[in-house]
């Protein structure tokens, strides 16, 4: 899996919604009614991260929640990172 | 509930293994087998922290998971964090 460039990464960016590119990571943030309700989240996303079998970097404190992806073996943003990210949209969405 | 001192902290500490005090905040980091087995320790971490209505400051990268507590109404670490970090501390140890 090959590490995208920062031009093919703006343009993925733009399929997505909430999400940066910082510090060789794409990046998002949530915030939720609470705990409760973002470590729900946190489970249905861990559950497709293991599926893909690629993982974020990720806190919660309390109510809200930050992810970050990236491929540590690519060494940069992937395309794995890119379709996480819209599993990751899809759950918040159904919520 | 009150702040606890410096002393009271360190004191208190003692009774814990690997914890210590960072930045305002009690602190400590595990690594797990993988993944699943990280994300299982915090969905059982998760219900006592429900049950306990208090709520810990961490992130989680695929095996490993750095915790941190304080009170944030008391502007610092008090009983509450020290009893949940015992809470956590069994919860490590069944697994």
């Amino acid at each position: 899996m090959e590490k995208l460039s920062h031009s093919e990464i703006e343009k993925r960016l733009q399929a997505l919604e909430g999400w940066e590119f910082n510090d060789n990571a794409i990046e998002t943030s949530f915030e939720f009614k609470d705990f409760k309700e973002a470590f729900t989240v946190m489970t249905r996303i861990a559950f497709e991260c293991e599926a893909q079998n690629h993982h974020p970097d990720w806190s919660n404190v309390y109510n809200s929640l930050n992810i970050r992806l990236n491929t540590h073996d690519a060494g940069g943003v992937t395309e794995r990172d890119f379709k996480l990210a819209k599993t990751i949209e899809n759950i918040i969405e159904s919520e």
